[in-house]
């Protein structure tokens, strides 16, 4: 969980996004992953990132929501939030340089010795340039494709935004082009000496899951739980 | 989910981290908090933030282990990796400026409308500049807290680092002085008019718990899960 390098995907790379100068690792373990079939299904299977961007020379990192449209993501926000705003909305703004991280931590690894102690995790780092999305069309698939990455099924089953409430929200574009991933699985690494430790050593899975639906007070009873809720 | 305004903590504060000029959200819900107990515990939670820095003046977005030492992080690494040479070991060197985020998923919140959609969370956001340690004594208490913060108890009963191992690992540290939360709790918002909508509304809580425990291959099967791994 240290340097993660990136990657630049072209249609000529196949299955992987093609590593890059700026996006090799310096070093760390794992090896970062270019592939982009595991690249997808670590952003699918979450649907709050942490967007990284710099401000007045100093980096901000926020919690986000976010939605993958094939090769973009989208993430949203209120038109006046700084980050939004800073991506601009005309077609010759420069954008914003993102840094745009999903994390799914696994586990615990307890190695006998403190140094060996890691985590089971995978993620995925995105590097590029954020621009906000004015073409009206792309801006409710982005919204949709927002709604349906946290609950699939969900955009059709709720009331769309009408026109205030688009105009109240921006929406961002991130191309999948410097990408990589990052995955750690399976058990402890130890120095051979230590194995004879008197320490327990192994692996505590973490495990999310969804509780009990909560419906809303004002819910009308006779609406049942959608099977697209009750199958999460 | 969205800006997050930050505040420094002054021995004057009492209870509080103290509001700052580059952190006074623009606007966003919920608002932030400056609660020092409030940023302990969700600091406290959790053990993976994402590390936000700048590199050749784009931001970078890491996932990484962290530990609290009262009003101090600690984030541990490589010597090699890059944050953390950039964060500099002499007295003299300027340190590298971060954002630290730590982030809680609780649940998805389904509104009736698409617009209303959110999710509950707890969120804390820690501005500052993060500098080498090199005291050894502090060296050792930031390892031990960054394994005790996954797991109270852990550095007692695991070998701890040696001087080659010590001579490996490069930590930073990061004074909580810029600091603040956000908080998302309950149920939908929801426009009056959209609550006759036949959509299903409410909250979908998300709990993260840990499975059973994974015994490496070559544990002695008289050593056995201690209690303060149970008790997780």
């Amino acid at each position: 969980m240290s340097e993660t390098a990136t990657a630049v995907h072209t249609p000529e790379a196949g299955g992987s996004y093609v590593p890059t100068d700026r996006t090799i690792p310096t070093r760390g373990r794992p090896k970062a992953s270019y592939d982009r079939e595991l690249v997808h299904s670590i952003l699918d299977a979450a649907y709050v990132c942490h967007l990284g961007f710099v401000r007045d020379g100093a980096p901000v990192v926020l919690p986000t929501l976010y939605g993958r449209v094939g090769e973009r993501l989208y993430v949203h926000g209120s038109t006046g939030s700084r980050p939004l705003r800073m991506a601009g909305e005309r077609r010759e703004d420069p954008g914003l340089p993102v840094c745009l991280t999903v994390t799914h931590v696994d586990g615990l690894v307890l190695a006998r010795s403190a140094f060996h102690h890691s985590v089971n995790y995978r993620s995925v780092v995105v590097h590029g340039v954020a621009r906000q999305v004015t073409d009206p069309d792309e801006k409710r698939t982005a919204l949709d494709a927002l709604v349906d990455h946290a609950v699939p099924g969900r955009s059709r089953d709720s009331r769309p935004a009408n026109a205030k409430e688009l105009a109240a929200t921006a929406v961002i574009r991130l191309d999948l082009e410097e990408v990589s991933a990052k995955v750690r699985t399976g058990g402890v690494n130890e120095e051979p000496e230590d194995l004879a430790l008197p320490h327990w050593a192994g692996v505590l899975p973490l495990v999310s899951r969804y509780g009990t639906a909560i419906p809303d007070k004002d819910l009308d009873p006779s609406v049942a739980l959608p099977d697209y809720l009750a199958a999460l």
